[in-house]
């Protein structure tokens, strides 16, 4: 079982923790301490041993990080976790505090005296973040002092050890380019940069180049190590040994080694330079590592982030294979979610149900995991975005509910990520016209072709036109970047107001608009769509998308007449190609509801 | 008569000017000097004096700059001027540089030995200019000199004087809101930002600070002058003070003083500080003057600009007022030259006729200059989006042709600028497509509605979407800021990929799609729209553009099919508010024209 439901709470251990960390702060002659959510990796997942923040708060969201003085615990949470943090912090010892809205710089003057000496572990926070915050901290006399050990740790009797998850290849078939390949292709970029090497500090990076998979962290498969690579191609990976076995370490070659953990200190500090490394998500203490060496540093990104956001095409052809087994294994969960509708009052089903049901359909084709916990959310659940259900919050599904499911698999091949919405049973009509423009938006970007240069900012606003027509909008990205059997959440590329990156061939993405009415219901539409270059007449260099996503789209949802004859086409054309692609995968009953299900719109609606 | 069409071309001037500004060059002991475009106030028209770039080059394009060395004379131009300063400059002595492609700090890399002495006269070029130069010459051992008098100056023997305009006053009723409120409210921001007195070195800004207008340059009825506003809301205003005649002088009250242009020096030297100004747009020299003094420097936009851009009422209310009779004026211009175009083969037409028969009916309509040279562009130099019509280059309008006009004029109570693409006869029906798709850009735009926070360049892709579902695209921005009774091109907020300024009510935008087939034909549909709050049912800040533009957009060149029931409808509702607006400024068959040209598409199309 891949998603626990547990609720986490156990209110009476955490005021103890606070009192000990403040006690320990206080031999160190420290006025605070920040914990962050964050493990050395900035990954979405951490490992039990980094779960520091909810360890010591209680609070298991995402992100965030809470701020220890010896007289307050601010725990800093972004908006969509203003809910869940009452609901697991004690008020009587922690404070929730809004952020970004709070800058942790202000709270800090407020809250000490000129002069206060804040620790902070420099493994755990990047240089950027360290920058900013000692940037507005800048005239109130307060120190940001980076420690040699975490506190935290020094008083977490049990903490657990850290993971040594079973590395595994990912085969060079479904990668495309085998990892000598790549090695060369980043040492290449590195001379004709004049860096002599270049730190990695994000698993997925390490992963993908080196063609490795690891089972660290749950739902991202990927190897939790440091690494190295220099000019010449050589990779020098940190951490435990253990994780790889003579097959992967034979096929990864003599121009790759592994290391203990403890090696990397001395090999940052024996580094010549100039070395390449990333300010937005290498540790503050690897800089300073190498700054004590005065060896030259370059400020610049991660040099793989890039060669891997633009999927090549064995891997585009291996998501499209993983999303056929997906869409198939969603099919199967809409009609069986229709076969239950009718149902509701006599055999009750909730959200819980709904997630494992999907969980079952899901293993039954080949997932090595989930890709995140799936949001199922019926009724006012799906008015929040992010919405983790819980044996506490499960909720019934009601007859007249709008339900949400977002979820997505970790393949063989591929990673996924789909959201439905679905109306269990008749629901208020109100529902269908925010529906309709959701999916406007959703086909609006499925459907735009663009110049090279253009960028997610430019085009998020075609996903939310529709919406604005209604004076209606979401407050989240249109878009993500979707790994090829790495992190669901893959940077740098998104489709969002801020994005800047220009879209490139392969890049891979969420188009995901969605529209919430808080305490009543929420919608989402979601698809994975890869860019793919297209001609002009012009002799212009063109850009589209082409589908990965194909699952039924709920079609009694739609108000009449809002969609143009173009959309109604997309549609139609959409919903003919979901019926090529999974009625071979499927079986009887779902067979017949797919061909149900996808047939045009037509005078139907 | 405002527009001029005499072909500038005097090749055999130039040589000698060259010549002697090296001999004055090289008794400065300078390797170099740059002779901008710009005067020291960064417009778009510049007074006879400052012309210096076509006076030694040639080139009278709008922008560019010439960079003179002992043996080279490099004329720097953008996209838009590659044609035409072949035409302009002696290739013997001059050379094209495309720009900004070339860098000029490459260019005088490689023009120059280590050690060059580059003059430049810092009036000329803003702060930030100088800066990128200084930066991109670091390591090449070439410095740049700011001189205290300009090289060309000294050998222009007639240089013009520089212009006395007389000043008038705009009227506080028009302006709605008069320059005591505004000096008001821009010195109570410097005071809430802790700065003691701001630099405005934009003519439109003092202009529009002060409620009066100027004679000094063709087409933008600005006065030519520097200002300092100080904290308590003085403003001492520097220029020729012969331009204020006793009724402005008794308008502007005894807050404002009017000072020679040899006053600025003095006045910036004694300032205590901290002084505002804009390192975009604020001469080098201003920022040295004040440094010389190590006054504080505040680093930040000329404190007008926004306020300017936001119209008031009253400003909004002039600007639809203007827009009424210019829309008469050119339905006028659309219902003659649909009588001219059966006759072309008889009665000759050229771009210039259509451009004085356009003067002429604005005249009527009491313009007090245009707003811009008027383009009337036909056949293929329709393709050129800033063709420039000259005597020289006057084409005869022939039967098929697509003829394109843009054009604007300046109106006692705002400012306008329009663009309508026409068929002369029959025309290629190839020309319907992306004339159809242009337009439905243009309908998006000006029927988009947004949350407040998004900027131009969020909704710069809705303008383009269709023609890019084609293929298509074109190469400028989709709007500019346009200014009430001033500037036609107006910062800082534009409809563009690169614009991140947000979007605010009252900020007036052009809106103008187009699409151009190098050597065949061109495209271009303009309306100004200007933002209004918008309401919505989720208690979001919604914004929407108002159409101020009322003149037919012609329905022949439509490509049946293509347009979206909504869109029909839109165009449909625009060419009834066409009819409403403009029936009853125009008469008997012109009247007739136009209510045939805005019928309903229905089912004539």
């Amino acid at each position: 079982m891949f998603q626990t439901y547990d609720s986490y709470s156990n209110p009476a251990a955490h005021p103890p923790r606070l009192a000990a960390l403040r006690r320990e702060l206080a031999a160190r002659d420290l006025d605070g301490f920040l914990v962050p959510r964050a493990d050395a990796h900035q990954g979405e997942y951490v490992a039990a041993r980094d779960a520091r923040l909810a360890w010591l708060t209680g609070f298991t969201g995402s992100a965030g990080f809470c701020i220890v003085t010896p007289d307050r615990a601010g725990v800093f949470i972004d908006g969509r976790y203003r809910v869940q943090v009452k609901a697991e912090v004690d008020p009587a010892h922690f404070t929730p505090v809004p952020w970004p809205e709070t800058r942790p710089s202000d709270w800090l003057h407020q809250a000490l005296p000129e002069g206060g000496r804040i620790g902070y572990d420099p493994w755990l926070h990047t240089r950027r973040e360290i920058r900013e915050m000692e940037k507005g901290l800048v005239g109130t006399g307060i120190a940001l002092i980076a420690l040699e050990t975490n506190p935290v740790d020094a008083i977490w009797t049990d903490q657990p050890e850290p993971p040594v998850g079973v590395v595994r290849l990912w085969p060079d078939a479904v990668a495309g380019e085998t990892a000598a390949e790549k090695r060369a292709r980043i040492a290449d970029a590195l001379r004709k940069a004049g860096q002599q090497a270049a730190v990695l500090t994000l698993p997925d990076s390490v992963s993908w180049l080196l063609n490795i998979r690891g089972a660290d962290v749950p739902k991202n498969p990927v190897v939790q190590c440091f690494a190295i690579i220099e000019e010449n191609g050589h990779v020098a990976v940190f951490t435990d040994p253990a994780k790889f076995g003579p097959e992967v370490r034979a096929a990864l070659g003599n121009e790759v080694s592994v290391l203990p953990l403890v090696a990397l200190t001395p090999a940052l500090t024996n580094l010549a330079g100039p070395v390449r490394v990333d300010p937005a998500s290498a540790p503050d203490r690897v800089f300073a590592l190498i700054e004590s060496m005065k060896t030259p540093i370059v400020e610049a990104p991660d040099p793989v982030i890039l060669p891997k956001a633009c999927k090549n095409p064995a891997e585009v052809a291996g998501m499209r294979a993983a999303h056929l087994q997906d869409g198939a294994a969603i099919t199967e969960l809409l009609c069986w979610l229709d076969s239950r509708a009718p149902l509701l009052g006599a055999e009750p089903l909730t959200e819980i149900d709904v997630a494992q049901k999907l969980e079952a359909l899901r293993t039954a084709r080949g997932i090595l995991d989930i890709s995140f916990d799936t949001i199922s959310a019926t009724g006012p659940h799906a008015a929040i975005p992010h919405y983790h259900v819980s044996q506490d919050s499960n909720l019934r599904i009601e007859p007249g509910h709008v339900l949400l499911v977002d979820s997505g698999g970790q393949y063989e091949n591929g990673t996924t990520d789909i959201t439905r919405t679905l109306p269990m049973g008749p629901v208020d009509p109100a529902v269908r016209r925010p529906y309709t423009r959701v999916l406007q938006g959703m086909i609006a970007v499925s459907q735009v072709q663009f110049p090279k240069g253009v960028a997610g900012c430019h085009i998020d606003a075609l996903a939310r036109a529709p919406l604005w027509s209604e004076g209606m909008d979401y407050d989240h990205g249109t878009g993500h970047g979707v790994g090829a059997g790495l992190s669901v959440h893959e940077g740098p590329v998104r489709i969002s107001r801020i994005s800047d990156i220009p879209l490139q061939p392969g890049m891979i993405l969420s188009n995901e608009p969605g529209y919430y009415r808080e305490g009543a219901f929420g919608i989402r539409i979601e698809n994975l769509i890869v860019i793919e270059n297209r001609q002009s007449p012009d002799g212009r260099e063109m850009l589209g998308f082409e589908t990965l996503t194909f699952a039924p789209i709920d079609r009694r949802l739609i108000e009449p007449g809002l969609l143009s004859p173009a959309e109604v086409a997309w549609l139609d054309a959409y919903h003919a190609e979901v019926w090529d692609k999974i009625s071979p995968l499927v079986e009887g009953g779902v067979r017949d509801w797919l061909f149900l299900a996808t047939r045009p719109l037509g005078g139907s609606v």
